[in-house]
């Protein structure tokens, strides 16, 4: 128990600016999950569990096409708080946001009911919500900006710089599959830029793992704008 | 000022539920402003007005490109409410919006100093803010979405259905350079798509203007997804 209420605290700061009673209904309320690599965390419309925070693994947030083509939104890491999942706490949220576990992730989860206890009475919670939902969306533009503005190719060097920053190596470990579906391309559109990458000696290719070899250029690739 | 009065309580009616103070400092502090077609209203983080509330005309909110290319992410029309050119007041929100005025355009703005009066000791006033801001992030989700997943010709076709509807013609005054500029493509592609539309006989092209000669299958066209 004790360990639990350090959990809420850490992961949820905000905690400490609440009265004693909310204070203690959260911790009273406050439930940890675990999903499994690929587990489905949220199904467009179809859960809205509460608040969750991430305390390790990865969660990621995408939109799908009917025909099943995803675009990933933005990634939440630890200590990162997911505050679609409460989207049913904020009217005229009309979209579906899809959820799943890229690893094996562990979240603590401020349940619905509780928030909607609190929210009416503590104008504090309902501020954080707010400065949530304003991350969420800053983050969103982002990607919209990228699909909008940048070619294919920056788009594929900034994630495979992404992905390769976060292992804090040089190499990431992603089959063009992968990329495709981050994406929102097709496999034949990825394999044929990485191949022009490599043959420019920015990276290496071999089976299911990106070696970069030229991170100045791999970057600066990542940053060109189209026009 | 009689007049005035009646626009704040007809353009904000969430001062119907203000105290008597606030109301009174809404009415007192609103201002009428007028903006004349292609005038720009706020420009990435460089105006930070308050909230915008259009009386008449109509506003398009803008994502642009270093190299000047945009994507409309939404248009606002009488009675609408913009929160992003109040954004200053949401922490965390970094990205730049541009608005512009797309035809002679009047709006009624509660300034950021009202604002910021209000919204720490009013709670409804910051749930307002929460559920437009909501509302905005669902346009700019449903505008993601035709943007990675709808084919161009799609996205023409629902541009062209759209702009024909407000106006409930079956027409639409719309030069091939504004089409590629509201969708972030190239006239060159926008010209082929049209022509291929025309060539159909789902629509038919005349300088300026594009009139609409089988809605039915423009309505199918625009309402298709890519796989």
């Amino acid at each position: 128990m004790k360990t639990h209420e350090n959990l809420v605290s850490t992961y949820f700061p905000i905690t400490a600016n609440c009265s004693g009673e909310h204070n203690q209904l959260i911790r009273n309320t406050a439930l940890i999950k675990r999903f499994r690599k690929d587990e489905t965390i949220l199904h467009g419309g179809k859960a809205c569990s509460g608040l969750v925070a991430i305390v390790n693994g990865q969660l990621r947030a995408y939109i799908q096409s009917p025909a099943g083509k995803q675009v990933t939104l933005y990634r939440l890491y630890n200590y990162d708080v997911c505050v679609m999942s409460a989207s049913c706490l904020i009217k005229n949220m009309q979209f579906d946001i899809h959820l799943t576990a890229q690893s094996d992730t562990t979240v603590l989860i401020i349940p619905t009911a509780t928030i909607e206890l609190i929210n009416p009475v503590n104008p504090m919670f309902r501020q954080y919500t707010l400065d949530l939902l304003a991350q969420r969306f800053s983050d969103v533009m982002w990607t919209m900006e990228q699909i909008a503005f940048s070619p294919m190719p920056a788009r594929i060097a900034r994630f495979i710089a992404d992905v390769a920053n976060q292992n804090d190596e040089h190499s990431a470990l992603l089959t063009h599959d992968a990329i495709a579906k981050e994406l929102g391309s097709a496999r034949e559109v990825i394999t044929r830029i990485l191949k022009y990458l490599q043959s420019e000696e920015i990276i290496k290719l071999s089976r299911g793992k990106i070696t970069i070899t030229d991170l100045r250029r791999l970057e600066e690739l990542a940053n060109q704008l189209s026009d």
